[in-house]
């Protein structure tokens, strides 16, 4: 039988030499994997009273929102700068090479919500991180933080050090 | 009780003046809801043999997924240049100002595929064309296409005469 690891797909050198870049696109053309990684990632966090799951642009989109239906509750975009039509809440955050920023609807979370922040892939952790503080600075709580994909050698978990990490996949 | 259309939030003015932007994010936030979105954008298509659901970066991965999981069937993302770390197809394509362009992974699709391209919105419909085209250039077929939202005066759907179109929502 195949496993979830048998549907990411390694690309050499994407998108810059030396990186091994995890495609994930083969995993989501399955739907039979998409269910299983959906109930994979929220299995840990079912008995969490989370109120509602967030996720980043684009891929985070894609689990985020089956972890939310999973969980029977909504779904919170986080999305690059200018995405967002309504007023936001920002925060700039360090990455290897210059600066990010991410954006949060002001009214998408409140004081009360327990959150669990989904990707795809947590590297150095940077934007996932970024994420949780976005998450706080609404007033709502981090309940947990789930990936699909997690690049050890990394240590993208040392910067979630205050938050419950589950990853499936261990690179 | 309260209707689908309750849940789109207009914003004024958003990207630029004299634009009235559909929020989807209050939709998105509430489960039922996306439940109820998802059910009524696969619906008549429901017996057309569809093989995959595709949709654009990034909104349209939150429904594209869903709608793929309610038929059973994968998802394949259809995203900017530079995004897709395998082998793609590319398209170019005019906007109102300037142009833009949509990318697809070779072996997304193949010969015999029926696919249903979903997004949140038709405006001028140049994306959803490029993307229809995508798909053809890998000779896959366009079952159908479903938007959340249509605006009806910018006549998108006069560039997908070739194709069955669906919109839950006319502004």
């Amino acid at each position: 039988m195949k496993q979830l690891g048998d549907y990411i797909r390694n690309i050499a050198d994407f998108p810059q030499p030396g990186i091994q870049f995890k495609d994930i696109t083969p995993l989501v053309r399955q739907p039979d994997m998409l269910r299983q990684v959906t109930r994979q990632l929220v299995e840990p966090f079912r008995q969490k009273d989370i109120t509602a799951v967030a996720g980043m642009e684009a891929r985070g989109f894609i689990f985020g929102t089956l972890c939310a239906l999973e969980l029977d509750v909504g779904f919170v975009p986080l999305r690059k700068p200018g995405k967002l039509p309504y007023d936001v809440q920002s925060i700039a955050y360090q990455l290897e090479y210059g600066t990010a920023e991410l954006e949060i609807h002001n009214d998408a979370l409140a004081h009360g919500d327990r959150v669990l922040l989904v990707d795809d892939l947590i590297a150095t952790g940077g934007t996932a991180r970024a994420s949780c503080e976005l998450i706080r600075q609404l007033g709502a709580e981090v309940a947990g933080i789930a990936f699909v994909i997690e690049l050890d050698s990394l240590k993208g978990r040392e910067q979630l050090r205050d938050y419950e990490v589950h990853s499936l996949l261990h690179y």
